[in-house]
Order: C-alpha cells, then sequence, then structure tokens
C-alpha cells in the first residue's frame, strides 16, 4: 500500500507511540490531582505545553490543549467574534476556502447577527494581503485564514497579512493544521493572535489538538465544567495524546528542512509525471505549496472512480478533504479557485508522507495514467469533449 | 503505592491499551476516507460504537463520540435546551451536587434566559423523585440528573425519575460518568434520553467519552465542520481511543457482578474501619452507593493536609473531585448534603479499584487513623472541641 493520503491523517511516529505508551503505563495520574503521582502527569502536561509552545514561538501560558483542530478553530473564532461584540464590532474577514471547521462556524456567527466577508482566493489558491487590507472595516474584529489549504497545498502570505490587521488592531486566527509540523511557523514574527493545530496531521495521535492564543486575548469556553486549562477548557486531559503530540511535533520541527526538501523532489517529480496527462491541470499556485501536496484536475473523469481504481491499485488518495467525502457537492475550496463544477469533479489530491520513495512516485505516475485512460474510455464526458460537442476547459 | 482514587481517574486496562495499540499501528487511516483502508479504519470505529450502545441498551445510531464526559454533559444540556427553548419552555430542573460539567452549563444557560431549578440532595445524598415530580412545570424542557455522585458515590433513583418525566414528557439527561462501567446502567430500562459518559473512569482512556442521545433527540453542535458522527461533532474521531474505550467498558461490564461484589466487600471493611475514629462520618447513604467509593469526614483537620501525608505513605486519594483542586472553597457537594464549611474541609475520598486487596484495605484504615490523630494532635480547631469551647458536630 502506498499511503498519500496524509493530509487526511497520517500514522504516528515511532517516538509518539513510544511517548504515549509510556505515559498510560507510568504516568496516569489525573494532572489535577494533589498527590506526587498526580502532580507527575501534570509535569507531563506542563512540558508537554513548554514543548509545543517553544516550537511555534509562544509562552507554554499561551497554549490549550482540545479535542482536535475542529474544536480550537470553533474555539478561536467564537471567542474573537464575542470579544468583539463587546466592543460593539460583530464584522469578521475569511476567505471562500478556509475548512469548515472554520467556515460553518462563521455560518452559525452569521446567525447569531455578525456580518462575515469571504475573500477571494483567485486562480493560484492564495489570499492577497492588500485584499485583506481594503476589507478590513472600522467594526471588524476577527480575520481568519488559513495558514496552508487542506485540499489544495497552497502557502499563504500570513505573516504579511499579520502585520497589517497587528497594526490595524484586529484579531488575527489561523487554521495552521495543514502547516504545523510541515513548514515554519511562529506566532511571534507572524503576527498571529491565534492559532489551530491537531496533532494527527503531523504523526500525533487522533483526537488531540491545541489553541495558541495570544497572552490577553480572552477566551470563551466551549466546553465548561472543571478547572483545567486555566479553566477555558473543561474536562480531564488527555495526558498521554498530549505527550505524544508533543513528541511528534518536537520530532517533526527537528527534521522539517530535510523532510521538506526531500518531499519538494518527490512532490514536483509527481507533478511533473502528472502533467504529462492530457486536458490536466494542478490545482493551486506551483510554489507556495506544502512540500507533501500534489492536486490535480483531470478532465472527463469522476474523482470518485478515479480513487475506487486507485485503491484496487494499492494507492491511498482522496478527491478533497476527507471530512467532506460522501457528499455529492463539488469541493468549494476547488470552486474558489475558479474550477467549474464538472473539472472540480475530476480532482485528485496526492498528499505524500516523509518516507515516499522515487519507486513510490512513479508507481503514483504510470497508475493515474493508465487509470485516467481507462476512466476517459468509456466516459460520455470525455466523447463529448473528444468529439467537438463540448470545449474541453483545460 | 495504593492507588484509591478511580473516582479521579483510572489505570487503563491490559486489553484497552492492546486495542488501542493495535489501531495506532494496523487501523489508523481516517474513517471519513473513501478507500478501503478508510472504511478499515470505520468499521472499527462502527464496531465500537456497536459494542457500546449493546451494553447500555441503545442503538448504535444514538451514540456520538466526544473527547470525554464533560463534552458529553455540555452537549447534551444545550441540545435539551435549544429544543425546549423552540417550544418556549425554558425551565431546568438538576441537583445542588451534580458535576461542574453540568452546574456550569446550567449557570451559562441562565444567562441566556433559562430557569434553573435545583433540588437538594437531602443528608443521605439522594434526590427525592417525588421532589423531582413536584419540581416539574409545565415549562419544564429538562430534567438533568446524574447516575451517581462523583465526589460521596451515591446512586440515584434513575429508574423511577425517569418514569416520571417519560409520562410528563420531560426530557431527562443522565450524567453516567462515575456509573458506566461500575452498575448496571439500560437506558431503555432506566429511561433515559441523554446520557454522558467517559472512558477514563472505567479503565479506558483519558480524552475519550460518549453521549447517547435517544432516536429523536436533535442535537446541537459544541463542535462545527466536517459532517463526522452523523454531523452533530465535527473533526476526526480519535479511533483508536474510541475503540479503547470500547474494549473498556465492554471487559468492565463482563466482569461487573464480580467486581461489585468484591468491591463492596472491601469498600465495607474500609468503612467500618473508618467509623472506628472518634468524630468522623460517612459521606452519602451507606447502601446506595458506588461499591468502590468511600467518603468521610473528619472533625478538626484540614483534608488537605491529611492527602498530602497519605500520599508520604504512599496512598492517593482526594477530598472531593479532582477538576476543583486547588480551590480553597469546601465541596458543593459536601455542602448539599449539609456538612458545614468546618466538617466540609475536613473530607477524604477514597475510590477503590477492582485489584485492592485486604491488606491494602488494612493498611489504609491503619494509616488514615495514625495521620487523622497526627493532625488533630496540633489543630487549634481540634483543640478547641476538646476543651468544649466549641462543640462537635460530628
Amino acid at each position: 500500500m502506498i499511503y498519500a493520503d496524509n493530509a487526511a491523517t497520517t500514522k504516528m511516529s515511532e517516538t509518539a507511540t513510544q511517548t504515549m505508551l509510556n505515559v498510560l503505563n507510568a504516568h496516569w495520574g489525573n494532572p489535577s490531582s494533589l498527590y506526587s503521582f498526580g502532580q507527575d502527569a501534570k509535569e507531563v502536561l506542563e512540558g508537554a505545553r513548554k514543548d509545543i509552545a517553544d516550537v511555534i514561538g509562544a509562552q507554554p501560558g499561551e497554549i490549550i490543549f482540545t479535542s482536535g483542530g475542529s474544536e480550537a478553530d470553533n474555539q478561536a473564532i467564537r471567542s474573537a467574534a464575542y470579544l468583539g461584540r463587546k466592543k460593539g464590532k460583530t464584522h469578521i474577514i475569511s476567505s471562500a476556502f478556509e475548512h469548515h471547521a472554520v467556515l460553518h462556524t462563521l455560518e452559525a456567527l452569521e446567525k447569531e447577527g455578525f456580518e462575515v466577508t469571504l475573500l477571494p482566493v483567485h486562480e493560484n489558491g492564495i489570499v492577497l494581503p492588500e485584499e485583506v487590507c481594503e476589507a478590513v472595516r472600522e467594526d471588524t474584529c476577527l480575520v481568519s485564514i488559513m495558514y496552508a489549504n487542506n485540499e489544495i497545498g497552497t502557502i499563504q502570505r500570513i505573516r504579511e497579512i499579520g502585520s497589517i490587521l497587528r497594526m490595524r488592531g484586529v484579531l488575527f486566527h489561523v487554521d495552521a493544521v495543514q502547516a504545523v509540523g510541515h513548514i515554519p511557523v511562529n506566532v511571534r514574527n507572524d503576527n498571529i493572535d491565534l492559532l489551530s493545530a491537531s496533532a494527527h496531521k503531523f504523526h500525533g495521535p487522533k483526537g488531540v489538538g491545541f489553541l495558541y492564543a495570544k497572552r490577553g486575548v480572552m477566551l470563551t469556553n466551549l466546553i465548561e465544567g472543571g478547572a483545567q486549562e486555566r479553566g477555558k477548557r473543561a474536562g480531564t486531559e488527555n495526558v498521554a495524546g498530549i505527550a505524544a503530540m508533543a513528541a511528534a511535533l518536537k520530532e517533526a520541527n527537528g527534521k522539517m528542512a530535510e523532510n521538506a526538501a526531500r518531499l519538494t523532489k518527490m512532490r514536483d517529480r509527481l507533478i511533473r509525471g502528472l502533467r504529462e496527462i492530457p486536458h490536466s491541470a494542478l490545482n493551486g499556485d506551483a510554489e507556495q505549496r506544502l512540500p507533501g501536496n500534489v492536486s490535480f484536475c483531470f478532465e472527463g473523469i469522476e474523482g470518485e472512480s478515479l480513487l475506487l481504481l486507485l485503491d484496487d491499485k494499492g494507492i491511498c488518495a482522496s478527491s478533497g478533504s476527507a471530512c467532506t467525502s460522501g457528499s455529492l457537492d463539488p469541493s468549494h475550496v476547488l470552486l474558489a479557485i475558479g474550477r467549474v463544477h464538472d473539472v472540480a469533479h475530476g480532482s485528485l489530491r496526492l498528499s505524500l508522507a516523509e518516507d515516499i520513495t522515487e519507486a513510490d512516485v512513479d508507481y503514483i505516475i504510470q497508475t493515474v495514467k493508465e487509470v485516467v485512460t481507462y476512466l476517459r474510455s468509456f466516459s460520455p464526458v470525455w466523447r463529448d469533449l473528444v468529439s467537438g460537442k463540448t470545449k474541453f476547459i483545460l
């Protein structure tokens, strides 16, 4: 099996697994308990908090542990929105191709009276800082832009946007779920006020994530109850999962340059190979993209059939986000970069892990070429295109 | 070390740990992914859902996985409250000694215009079904009563309360975090509409729990985003944690009668021993309590000092809930059963695991006796009591 869907989830690293097991075996106390065995668990927890804060340039007191990226996104956005409302500011800016954890939270806030502006992301999948600047109003309380897109992998100009917003006094939330552990993220340098991350996207466990909130940015609880996480997130902390997340992040961060260089080479080899398929197109900018992300559209085919046939050939890939699979609607991300419905339906995302080999990449290229040709051979849409009845777009 | 704080958290069982490891190694795909490796993870997930549903007498489609008991409590209560509001019903009934995940959610709802009645729990720590019945009004949308109290271990007359509420057409939420896996809980027989549980209270992992919602009871999302959990709880599912939770619950359920019999014997031995300490009292009903729960108040001492000295002697215990440790306020549970502040401060909770031995119990008794005597020897409060300056309460 060639697993090329690391944007959906990753395999836990050996280090992360061993860290988790060690905590489960030897440090399984409740970190809120007063006795030394509980305080020992608290030390593990606080050690993880410091390690994570160090990696992203934050202070430990600015990190809240959550059950994952979606929870962190929800809490960050609601917190900033409610802080804004207290000052009479109810305008929020985001982009059209954010993750649903952001977009659906914004939709919920619209029902509560907030006004949301979704910026375009253009053909290359990049939000323009100058357009963010122009969209900011007197009553803007929050801008939420993802660091790197989960489907097409484009990396945003976060530092520039952050710099503009810092000057304008507007809170900046960054969904960095796809970025943390893969490309350098530093909340201080990047002028970020709120940042969400998820462990299972960087070889940590599922069900764990964190929210960075700059000192002074008061969080609103999604989960009320005990006094855990400075009273901002109730519930006994998942100490083993959190420690494993910290171990995975330290490991990913330590090897980041090396991994990125290797992955970029593999990614570009894969892109070159797939571009040989006629009437295909890379989605998103070719340079400003995650080292492991390859996203294509192939005219005249259905992405779902493509995935199932690739699966038969031992390749795990996706058409877009795993979260929305099963839905018949085309990806909102691909629509946002201007792909028409039919083209957006023929999409393929390959997100590579660090252990991918050239042989794997070549096998993927060869297999995708064969499968696309096969699918086109009995596609009525393709027949119409070839006969000139309809026009090629790609 | 004798770990006697299993109401705070438990050690994961070997079965649960092995299940988790197996999923992390062999079934780590994203259950939302279409390819067979993703669908394999989905099978694990749905197998766990069925196992859990079977144990509590629910249908698999009535189980939503959460990050723990607190999240489940929050979601259950908000869901029922908002369902009620749609029909103009904004009155909620609960009890004075619920977990803070319930009480703090109710406080938040009061700010949104809901009216909350907290029933008394009386000296024995039991809510009277007839008092629930009397408190129900035309505009009551929800009653939330915990199955067993986390501090004093008293077991409520859930089935009777549920039966009354079913007749009155009022939704019934039960925080069963301390009960599930320890005493029989069956949502059908007990007439429960919403139930919360947490894996780490029954030898499963921390950071995982579930919410049962009877078919037809529409949930409100706390976390918006992807379409996981029938669209009611976004975020990639913690498949390994969920599978481990199911394994732990099946195991606990299979051994429940045997465990409970053994624990009850140990509990009663411990209670008999501690009752020999003068001016002490068991908190909560002696019969209607969890098999492993022992909760005492000792006059003239500070619970915190007691815990620290017990820790020195290798005994892990608590004064009440781990979630509120660090707070100087006396336990709201002990105040609810009528303990005055000074007495409530001298509390000790011992919650036993299934592997506790008679020798362990005897060691605990002997050590608590010594430590209480020692602490009283230089307590000014005790001196005043002994000299008759103040009056003994216990």
